[in-house]
């Protein structure tokens, strides 16, 4: 189990963002309270956005969240309008920064809680249908890395959404060659530094959770202690594994089998199902 | 917080030790049971003790023990008859392998649980006493490296106890000279590689836990099938902050106030206190 | 011995400053071409300011420069106006982040290349002398940022030239009571974000390398040829333990026993030599 | 480029190995006198026997061995009957663990100095040959450990020297599918536990240096000061990418297109080339 969460709006500063909340992302590293496992500290990474160039920064480590001084400090002094972070909980796949989310390629991210089960199993048939130009690509060994570079196979950069779907009945398909009942289980956020795109889906019907922030000025006046909120700008969203917040009305589940599409202050929930074949 | 571990015995196989007990060292890095905070996972150290020379082994790793292959691969292949083993939840200090305990001087080892209250009040108080040639050998920033450098400026090396004890006292007065009330919180142990003394202390008289193997054989042939008690020999020893499982009769509590002496298949339990002024 | 370099002026991306001359620090970690010892691969250190807080950033690491993904991908998204940054050849003190140049103190950072000689020997004095408010701000083993309290000890934030004379006549002083014969080897930099004060001075009147960079539009007018020099703004200055290029006329060595202060435009050039008793 | 040893004979302490000898693999990793590249400062790793286990084990790191205290450490405390080591000069993929020398299936070990030409190009290829019940144990990103899988594969357990060439005339083929010229360039260690076998071989015919040890006890008797070789047994073999100091006549060079095989303290060279179609 990993958590992440996927910013975009006005620029904000990444350790209000990160570290500020009541239960932000960094505290979520030590104590994630939904899920099955609630410590997170097989490393951690950031991607954001800078206007001056289209490819998105990644600082990525190995060590956990809560204790890293680099992460603290390029935070502080980092704003960003469109910004992903992510604190993993390994499931096997080794410690090391390739193994980091977001994962990159030219100016998209992505990054993945849940996981593709029996991944040793399957993972010779996923790798090897991976575009020829892609495969050498692949940094890393865990499940997530493969399935963006597979979304990407089938068309991503294209339609999002369509790759993705895609890629999960590809991946569905192969699992149950090899008889695995549940091959998917997945939230997963991709931006191409304009459209962020999550989605919420596994196999079994039965996703790992996802919530996105409500209209946050209509929230920021009914709650005008909460100082993170304050801070952010009228047309922002928050995309989280879970919220970084008690606020009552702050934070609304995405639904199973669905994919929320932002661009701007706009934001709208589309379903989601595997590629029919 | 922190969890530490101190051997003695036949030569152990540091796999077995430190990852197989049902309630391992290195679980207790991402679950402690007892005690305020419940993961050490910043950083950890193991101390070992070969035939062959009088200086004890140091591996010291600012990575979650958890996570860390090269502590198992090192653990499978290495065999001791005394071991010191610690994981660490920093109480502020950097997280750095010079932080990491156990610490070493000579043949000696030294590890801490618990803290020195206010540290950055009394530190420059308690540096500036370390005897002058030991002064340049305190390698990291902890309390507990330099409570160690204390204990062997007031003589710990020719009577362990009294070298504690007059640490004790002088870090209570130092404390007390700045208004902390109750400036000491420890167990620790310390050993030369053939004695080993383990101390349960703090100056409000509510010290971490601490606990001691009873007679291993008596204990072995009640409960069969624990099969991790069952390969150490009759006479080892295992002092530890926390059970290494449930066995009912395996462990017993140090006293407060104590100090549990540890030379070859013997065992005693000293009172302790701080020096008398 | 260490390589480092300080940058003023207009905001200048990181990645361009560090990564791109021909001879760029980066390159300096691996195949250094002045001093003794031609790596500079135990870590390295960047501290820059942002025009929206005082204190400036720092990034830390234990990794060579030439081969830490984080500091490239750090530096291609960051713009910064003053910039010190530092590659480490261990004189011995151990490779870890608190350890790495620049250090700072609020707004203040510091940087040193050479060597208080003997270290092990004069440390306790030294150390000892350091204000105490001061003294348990010190989280690393070097001589170097002990270098940087004692000069605030002795009132650099009032007085740079000033506070630094103050300390290096210390701990020549002290090194002397103890039969050192040069204590003293050091091109340091300091600023507090406005200012930046370099020096060049060794007991022995044989310092290591220091260079600037002479006037930057009148070198750029003849050498039209080199990117690098083309994208600085005419105001900018650079300060380098040895030249970025081989450009002829671009760089100015800094005499012995002196100072450069360099406070926008402008840059001069004072006397510098230890307070006098 | 990178820098290995392999040695076997009567159990030797590591540190003695590693770290003593005049020009010792530690010290080429700063500063190797042969081939193009002197510094190996992008990692490390060290494989040994133990007489207990059958599965060696593995210390990877991802700092350079000259500063790595860990490697120091478990070296003082390690003594081993065969040991494989390799100090690391990337040639563009990652510096993490996982990319280190030697790699391990069960009981067999194996590291390379070299590369596999245009290795981005032909990855997939290759990759994709690997058997299915290998593939998914590939961890890292590097030619060479993908060179092991493939050797493995094609047959390496059940004769080393067959495996070998075929899996290099499958490099071979693939590469020139491809247009490459000289795809491989190799010295290659592999050994099960108990029989070493050491490669010589690059397409282009001009492969990088490989060195062994002559009769140590005639070598010995001529040279009665160089104490390492004087705890050497007469039965040891060392096989090297350079000597590790300049005594004369301890040092032959491995003839181009050939395989040293090491059983005990019999040594035989056969001539190597790529399975024949």
């Amino acid at each position: 189990m990993c958590r992440w969460l996927a910013y975009s709006g006005s620029p904000v500063n990444l350790e209000d963002l990160l570290f500020k909340p009541a239960h932000s992302l960094v505290k979520q590293s030590r104590h994630a309270r939904l899920g099955s496992e609630e410590m997170n500290g097989d490393g951690f990474g950031v991607g954001w956005y800078s206007r001056r160039r289209p490819r998105p920064g990644l600082f990525h480590s190995t060590h956990p969240a809560w204790n890293d001084r680099n992460l603290r400090e390029l935070s502080a002094l980092t704003w960003s309008r469109l910004v992903f972070a992510h604190v993993r909980a390994s499931t096997g796949a080794a410690v090391q920064q390739t193994n980091c989310h977001p994962f990159r390629q030219d100016h998209w991210l992505w990054m993945h809680n849940g996981l593709i089960r029996d991944f040793p199993t399957v993972k010779r048939d996923l790798a090897c249908s991976v575009a020829p130009d892609l495969f050498s690509l692949i940094e890393g060994s865990t499940d997530s890395e493969l399935f963006f570079h597979l979304a990407l196979t089938f068309g991503m950069k294209d339609d999002p959404p369509a790759g993705v779907a895609a890629a999960v009945r590809f991946i569905e398909d192969t699992g149950r060659q090899h008889g695995i009942e549940y091959p998917v289980q997945m939230t997963v956020a991709t931006t191409d530094g304009e459209t962020t795109w999550a989605f919420r889906y596994s196999s079994e019907g039965a996703s790992r959770s996802l919530f996105r922030s409500v209209d946050i000025s209509a929230v920021r006046s009914m709650h005008a202690d909460d100082s993170f909120l304050e801070d952010l700008s009228a047309d922002a969203h928050l995309i989280v594994s879970e919220p970084l917040g008690d606020l009552e009305g702050a934070w609304e589940e995405i639904p199973e089998s669905s994919c929320l599409v932002v661009h701007g202050p706009d934001a709208e929930i589309l379903p989601f199902a595997p590629l029919a074949a």
